[in-house]
């Protein structure tokens, strides 16, 4: 937690909030803070800034907002569209995208996604919600990406995937013979990350004429969360 | 499991390896393989090929090696040292390093690693071992990383490090007013990634005595595994 994220629901007056719960226990066990210490803080869609804690124990953190006076970082140009991965590394996945930057994601299905992954309780929104918050916190952000779900490739694909990606780069992290992903790209980009296994040559085609060029990231292959990571490290 | 990476112990004959473990259970569980069945093999720090399963039960697998005849993927040209991160982060960025094709890993003592994290059993070298497989067996890659502990800061950077950094491209990597992490470079590369919290002045001062230059990656504060994956995805 390197910026304590508040909510409208944190604070109890315009210049003050109270926390429990997880920021509370984070700062008493893993900051080891105490009263009188400077926090760097930030208002969840807003501003960064400074604030001070005024009282903490064990019931409660509450603390004095000093300032809010600074832009949360840029977003990356992107929208990422992923393969919906099996739920632990679902979790990880949605952290790391929220603290690259990522501001558009879009959780898709796909042949070699296991149906049961569209069960777990991880893709509540509440749930999502909580994880996007963590990486928000991970790399001082304050603006949540958009993450929508589609369970239905084809339509997704066929329908509104045209539209997305108009007017940007396409590309499809795919392993084989296709060129390697481009470096350091000054446009913005609808990249489509497939599930463990890889697209199927069909998703690879509709992708394709959806406007995706397929790029390759050379001939190891990495999990999900790696793939993120090192295309997004790679494009931008 | 990407890759069936069998060792020396497995080996009943020259051409005949006999599997029960966790091994096993992956194959019974996630891949739900059955005999007759062709896979992807390696011999651990040998060439790539393939086997087919002659049996498969609840008690083993037996393998036969068809062909050993394909070189693993070439690893990057780095040394990375690495502020010992929490036990748990240790080993995915095990998993991490060994999966992207780091063939030397220097675990660091800094002032914010926590002096429990060296007693983690996950520093046990059969720990160790067994993480970086995990890595290789993603990425198909059959050459385990050498990983080194160097539990003392200064020793280690003044008496060691220049001469491993030497004829190479010593970076730091650091957040600050420093130029950008270079990108597709065509050199060996000595790189040191700090601790959650980051390296203290010092440090710093010390890794730039013995040749290593800060470099930054955005303001964004990335996760130890999330920033070693963006490094190693841009400098190669």
């Amino acid at each position: 937690m390197n910026l304590l994220l508040l909510e409208d629901a944190d604070l109890i007056a315009a210049d003050r909030a109270l926390l429990r719960g997880r920021r509370l226990k984070h700062l008493n066990e893993v900051h080891r803070a105490q009263a009188g210490d400077s926090l760097r803080i930030g208002r969840l869609g807003g501003a960064l800034g400074s604030g001070r804690i005024l009282r903490l124990d064990g019931e409660a953190a509450e603390i004095a907002v000093e300032r809010l006076d600074e832009a949360a970082p840029a977003k990356l140009p992107i929208t990422l569209l992923l393969a919906l991965p099996r739920p632990k590394m679902l979790k990880r996945v949605l952290q790391t995208v929220a603290s690259m930057g990522v501001p558009r994601l879009v959780l898709l299905n796909s042949y070699r996604v296991e149906k049961s992954f569209w069960q777990t309780p991880f893709l509540q929104p509440a749930a999502i919600r909580e994880q996007l918050i963590l990486g928000l916190e991970q790399s001082r952000d304050t603006h949540l990406p958009e993450v929508s779900i589609e369970q239905r490739f084809k339509p997704f694909v066929e329908d509104r995937l045209p539209q997305l990606a108009s007017g940007t780069l396409g590309l499809v992290g795919h392993p084989g013979d296709y060129p390697a992903c481009p470096r350091a790209v000054d446009a913005p980009v609808t990249l489509a990350i497939g599930p463990e296994g890889g697209w199927i040559p069909y998703e690879v085609d509709k992708l394709r004429e959806a406007g995706l060029a397929p790029v390759q990231l050379g001939e190891r292959i990495l999990r999900v969360e790696t793939a993120v990571t090192a295309l997004l490290a790679r494009l931008y």
